[in-house]
C-alpha cells in the first residue's frame, strides 16, 4: 500500500515518530508535509487537507496519515473534500474498529493533545491495529453486510454533496491552494501524478492551477 | 441556544442520558432522532447526518449533538455536507479545546465504544466544558487570531467544495433521504422551518423532496 | 505462566470477556472469582484483593488479573498486601509500559467505567502488550538499570512496611476473610497450595484460618 | 484543606502546572518535592511515596497530589504504607468517581505518558471534579452505604497488613529514607510536624531517623 504522511507545522516535530512507527510493514511511505517545527513554508491544516484529498483523487496514494494538535482541525479540513473517509484515532481500539467498520482512506492523529512520553509507542500500536487484512470485514463480524452498505451509501452521499475535484480546485481560496500546491515536497509528486491520472478534467484543473503559482 | 439531539438506532438507548446531561443549561433542546433501541423506523448514521445538516442550514438549530457507536460513522456522514464543523469528543478536555479552537456547530459522541458505567456523568462533564462563553476565543489565548483565520478559511473551503444544499437534496440516494425526511419527530420541524427559511432555493428543494415522500 | 483471573461481583459479567481475551497465549488460566452477576456468594474488592495476595504468596500463580467497576477499589485492596505490584491498565500503551518499567505481578482493570462495546477487544489488545518477553527490560531501554533498581527498592520497602502474610491473616476482619477463603472456586486451590508451600508459618496460618470457617 | 504536592524528578517540570491548576480553590498548598527537572537532589518515586505517607500520618496535610511518568510507579510506592488510599487519575470522570466512591487521601497523576499540550487544562478539570463537597457520598447515590462499608473494611485491612509507621521507618532501606527525610523542602515541615504529632512512637522514630541523617 502507498501511504502518504502529511504533517502541518504545529505537530511537525512528531513527523519522525510517525515515520518510525510506520516502518517495517512493507508499505511505501511518502513523506510530503512539514518534517520539523522550523520547516518553511509552514503548512496549516487547511493546506494539508487539500494535499491529502488531491493525493487520494489522483490515486497517488492509497491512504493518508494526517493530523494536527488535537486531530480535529485536520479532520474537518480533509473531510471537506469528496471521497475522503477519515477517523480521529487515539487508541489501538479506535484503529481496530475503524479498519473493520469504516474502512476509510485517511486518519487524523492528535499529535500534541495527549501526546506525551511514549506517544511514539502508541502510534506503533495504533498502526498495528489499523493496517490489517481484516479491513472492511465488519465488527462484530455478523454486522459486516449492513456496515458495507453504510460505507456504500456514504460514498454515494459524498458524490452527491460535493463538486468534482476539477471544479473544486479553481474555486478554493487562492492564497490557501497556492501554498499547498507549491509545497516543495508535494509539487513534484503532483506533477508526476497528473500525467498518469485517468480523470482529464482534474488533470487540466491541476495544470491550470500549477500555472498560476508564483 | 437551540440544540438538536439526533441519535441513530445503534446508540438510541443513550438518548435519555444525553437529554439529562443537557438539562439545566438554559438551552432549548430538540430531540429529533431515535429515542430507544426499539424505535421504528431505525435511523442510520447516514440519515442522522442529513437531518443534522438540514437543521443547521435551515437555522432551525444552532448546534447538533449526534453520534453513533464509535462516533466515527456519524462524523463522516454529517461532515459530507457544507457548513458543518464537527468534533469527535471523548473527554471534557476535547470539549474545552473544540469550543475555543474550532468553535464548530456539531459534535459526534462515541455512545457504545468506551461508554460504560457513569458514561452519563462523562457526558455532563463534556457539556460543562463545551457550552462556554469562551467559544471561539482561541487556545492558548494568544493563538486566537490565527485560529479564527483557520475557521474562516475552512468555511470558504466548505463553500468551494460542496454543492449548495438545494442541489444536494435531489441528488442524494432517494432511499436514504426518504427515511430521514419522513422521520416522524423530524418532519414537522422541517415543514415549519421551510416557511421561515431565507434561502428560497433550499425551501423549494425541501418542498419537492417532501412531495415525493411515500 | 499461571495466571489467576479473579472478578468481584460488580464486574463479574466481564469474566467471560477476560477469559476469551487470555486464550491462545499458552498460559494456564485459573478462574477463581465470580463468573457472573448472579454468582453467590458475591465477592467484593476486599475479598478479591486478599485472594489475589494469597495466591501470589503461595506461588500458586505467577500473575493475577483483577479489577472492579473503576479499577481503583481492587487496586487499593490488593495493594494492601506485601509483595503485590499492581497497575491500573486502561489501554495497550499502559500495558506496554507497565510490563517494561514496573514488571509487576498484578493488574486492575476498569470493567464498568469506560467498558463499552468492543471492551473485550480492548482487553485482548491490552493482554497482547502486557504478556511480552520484554517484561522488565525497561523503557526506554537505556533506563533499564535505574528502573530495575526502583523495582528492587520497592520490593524492600514492601517487606519493611508490611507484616508477613502469616501474621496478616489472623489479623484481618474475620467476616471479610471468611468469605474470601471459603469461596468455592478458591478454597480447593488454597488447600492444595498450602501442602506445597515453602513458608511453614503461612501454611500454618492458612490451616488455622480454614479451621475457623463455618 | 491542606494539600501537599510532591513531584519526583522525572515529571518535575509539571510541578508548576499542578500548582496553577490547584489555585483559587481556597486550599493551602504545600509544595514539597522536586520543582524542576534540574532540581537536586533528584527524588524518585520511592522517596516521594515515603514523604507522602509520613505527611498523612503526621496529619501535616489532608491530601497528597503525587505522580510520576505513568502514575504507576508512585502509586505502587505510596500504597506500600498503611492508611494511604490512592487513585490513578487520568480524566475528570476518574476524579468524579474516586471522590464519591473511594474518597481516598492521595492521587497519582500520569505526568509524562499522555501528558501533552493542554495537559495543564486537564489537570484543572480533574481537580474541579476531585475536590468536591460530594466526597464520600457514593456513586450512584443509592450505593453510598455499601461503598462506605467498603472503605471502612479497607481501612481495617490496611491496619492489619501493615506495621505501624513508627516501626516501618527504621526498617526502610536507609539510603532511600535518608534522601526523602533530608530533602530541603520537606525536612523543616517534618521537624515542625513531629512536635505536634499525637503518636509519640512515630515522633520518636522520626527524631531517631533525623539524627542519623548525614
Amino acid at each position: 500500500m502507498k501511504i502518504a504522511v502529511i504533517n502541518e507545522i504545529s505537530a511537525a516535530d512528531r513527523n519522525a515518530d510517525i515515520l518510525r512507527a510506520l516502518e517495517g510493514r512493507g508499505h511505501e511511505i511518502l513523506n510530503l508535509g512539514n518534517t520539523g517545527g522550523n520547516d518553511s513554508p509552514a503548512l496549516l491544516y487547511t493546506h494539508t487537507g487539500l494535499m491529502s484529498a488531491l493525493l487520494l483523487h489522483l490515486h497517488a496514494v492509497d491512504f493518508v496519515v494526517g493530523g494536527c494538535g488535537t486531530g480535529i482541525g485536520y479532520l474537518n479540513s480533509v473531510m471537506q473534500y469528496p471521497g475522503v473517509f477519515c477517523a480521529h484515532l487515539l487508541t489501538p481500539l479506535d484503529a481496530f474498529l475503524f479498519a473493520r467498520i469504516n474502512a476509510g482512506n485517511c486518519i487524523s492523529l492528535a499529535l500534541n493533545q495527549g501526546y506525551g512520553w511514549a506517544g511514539d509507542v502508541n502510534l506503533r500500536l495504533i498502526f498495528d491495529a489499523l493496517f490489517t487484512p481484516e479491513t472492511g470485514t465488519g465488527y462484530p463480524p455478523h454486522r459486516a453486510e449492513p456496515q458495507r452498505q453504510g460505507r456504500e451509501t456514504l460514498a454515494q452521499i459524498s458524490c452527491a454533496t460535493h463538486r468534482p475535484m476539477a471544479k473544486i480546485l479553481p474555486a478554493l481560496p487562492a492564497g490557501m491552494s497556492h501554498v499547498a500546491l507549491s509545497y516543495p515536497r508535494f509539487r513534484p509528486l503532483l506533477e508526476d501524478a497528473i500525467e498518469a491520472v485517468s480523470d482529464p478534467a482534474l488533470s487540466t484543473a491541476i495544470k491550470s492551477a500549477l500555472k498560476t503559482l508564483p
